[in-house]
């Protein structure tokens, strides 16, 4: 059993510390040069997908199921059966979808800039309230935080657990204060905190009673199907349905996209919600633009052949991806279990592992990472403002490099976690 | 040498009504289903980009030059040799050029929907403003004007003729009401006059003083290389270098895709203006999206090899496109001059006929075409809230139907302009 780093005296602490940084300094000699600071799938990955390519060809019949011609205009809300493909993973119906085009942060993008210019389905444009304010579960997403910062959205840390966000505070906000127009979810494999929001939490999220006709539940579900494991695969309940049976039908946006499933960049994303919803954003949407990459749509379709195709094509991703992780939890249990410095959860999907250091850790650890050569997300990004109160939060993300890479990468960062604990500790002794 | 209808008596015009109502319902009884109401390219032209889909396939280097992975995040103004390409079509250089996604159409809503929030380049938001004004050259391309009155911008419109807007009275504008903001132009082929600004005009434009530092001309150049002869092409002078001589170097927003090149919905699109433009452009842009779909940029840059294998691919265009300009340009001439009941342009490339009724008779002859199954785009449509003053403005849309199908639609039309031309003047006999 390893002694806990608060139980060291003094004498102890810097005897460890000029250990660790003849360590440190025997890293730097290495420069090393690696990135785990996005959610970027690795190179193997993205050869996975590659015979998506030769599915359309000169000689491929381009028309949809119902004889449209997917290489012309038309078709708004993208082809029935990518539609159909989209609704099948993202478990809602087809008439509640809309496919856009390659990005689901746009489509969230354009969701807010909508309700600023033009308010949601009828309500007063946000741009002429005094105040506009979005529920932000911590740690989180930081381009979901990004967009709102942008549209000078007030932002309101709501504390995470392992269930998901403290729903008596999401209750007490968005009940009472009719200011409070969103909230951002990543409700399944949550980025970056890998946990799976529970029963309770979803069915509390349906029933909210908002102050605000026009709040909306912003639901990501960015990793629906990114399971990294066979067996034990977390599921959540269905939002779109348990909003309609509680009253609530129009209260939330599903988003979802094959960007880590087929290509970044080049997949397609999708919309879900009411029917009123849907027509009023596509009332919207027929002016933003003619249609998006039907013949992209086309290709995912014949690609996958439905949702069980998606399902296998993932377990390909998963093993690719789980030893990744694997490499990076190892270290962290050999290196830091016993040792009090930091917690973590061990995730069953997504792309992130969260780590929480030592409060007033987490901007010292990514700095001493960087001097060694190793990229993490900066600290505090997981937070609204880039500001993590506790400086305690850093987003592990594994997919990009190698497992080998990864399990040096993981060396260094226990190696900066154990140095900046140890420089923290002594700053009170 | 035909008579005049101006010239006709009311005898003469009774009896001329009886059997042009006599051909009505002949035509009426065959039961037409064709369409002249959009720009959309026809089946012939989609089959010529069809071997672009055996670009890539499983086996492709699908890194740029750079060697950048275009399967993965990253390159937000888009792959360095898609740049290119499109500077080249645009004629301007590879730094002024963002490549976006499939519609440039969607870049233009982005791009007054980032101004109405957050102004241009720090000017005041125009959501925060009184009164924000666009000219609008008429005829024009209605999908601007749904674009600005979705925005509640006010629209003013501007006579053309043969050389271009007034300006006259664009400079009365731009030069004195701050509140002006921007101008619709179609500056090459113009929808739907098939007009071409001369270099007056274009002159005039760059050298503008306008009242308002964030006054913008919109130069959408969707049909930059879209001509429809070989020998006499149209050629208009850079605005982005004259307007850079004139000491307005960041005036101009210019626009294109590759929509009616390679397939609609699944081109790529751009925006060329000054780096100062492009600057602040891509700091809201880098929070709107990941990225753009660079696989696709990717099998662009490598079918055309380049913009002499653009020009090379447009004179295919050219050739489908030209019988099919001409089917209802012979029936104008043959059926119509002489008559005074209208005027029309023949257009050297672009999408459009664009025909001038007698006041007072569009309305009437796009409802009988309908009637007869020939479907128009709707009267007015050219003109800011779908208001044409004079009722007289029709955009005939040659593409899409087959040269047979527009010779016959184009029978139809002429009847319906005569019919409707012979009750107007008897109205006031």
């Amino acid at each position: 059993m390893k002694k806990s780093y608060l139980e060291m005296s003094k004498e102890e602490l810097l005897q460890l510390k000029a250990a660790l940084q003849e360590d440190f300094k025997t890293e730097e000699a290495k420069g090393h040069s690696l990135n785990m600071a996005r959610g970027k799938p690795g190179r193997a990955q993205l050869e996975l997908a590659m015979p998506m390519l030769d599915i359309l060809n000169s000689q491929s019949d381009m028309n949809t199921i119902l004889g449209n011609d997917t290489r012309n205009y038309g078709d708004l809300d993208g082809i029935g059966e990518c539609r159909r493909l989209m609704a099948d993973m993202m478990e809602v119906q087809k008439d509640n979808v809309i496919v856009c085009g390659n990005s689901s942060l746009n489509i969230m993008y354009d969701t807010i800039a909508r309700s600023m210019a033009f308010g949601v389905n009828g309500s007063t444009p946000w741009f002429k309230l005094d105040s506009v304010k979005f529920l932000c579960p911590v740690p989180g997403y930081d381009r979901h935080f990004q967009i709102t910062e942008q549209f000078g959205i007030e932002m309101i840390p709501i504390p995470m657990d392992s269930n998901g966000p403290d729903m008596d505070l999401v209750e007490k906000y968005v009940n009472n204060d009719a200011s409070v127009k969103g909230i951002w979810c990543v409700p399944k494999y949550s980025n970056p905190a890998g946990i799976s929001y529970s029963d309770e939490v979803v069915l509390r999220f349906a029933h909210l009673k908002p102050a605000a006709e026009d709040f909306r539940i912003y639901w990501d579900n960015a990793y629906c199907i990114h399971h990294l494991y066979k067996d034990i695969q977390d599921k959540i309940l269905n939002i779109l349905d348990e909003c309609t049976k509680a009253g609530n039908p129009d209260m939330v946006y599903i988003f979802a996209s094959t960007s880590k499933i087929s290509f970044p960049g080049s997949g397609v994303s999708a919309i879900a919600t009411s029917e009123k919803n849907l027509d009023y954003i596509l009332s919207k949407m027929t002016v933003q633009t003619i249609g998006h990459d039907k013949i992209n749509q086309l290709r995912h379709v014949r690609f996958f052949n439905g949702i069980d195709g998606l399902h296998e094509h993932m377990k390909k991703h998963a093993d690719i991806l789980r030893p990744k992780f694997e490499a990076v939890l190892e270290e962290l249990d050999n290196e830091l279990a016993g040792l009090d410095i930091g917690t973590w959860v061990k995730p069953r999907g997504g792309y992130f592992i969260s780590f929480n250091a030592m409060p007033g850790c987490a901007k010292s650890i990514v700095a001493k990472c960087r001097q060694l050569g190793v990229i993490l997300t900066a600290a505090g990004a997981t937070y609204p403002y880039g500001n993590d109160p506790q400086d305690s939060n850093i987003r592990i993300a594994p997919s990009f490099p190698s497992p080998e890479e990864m399990a040096v990468a993981s060396k260094v960062f226990v190696l900066c976690v154990k140095l900046a604990s140890v420089e923290k500790l002594l700053e009170n002794k």
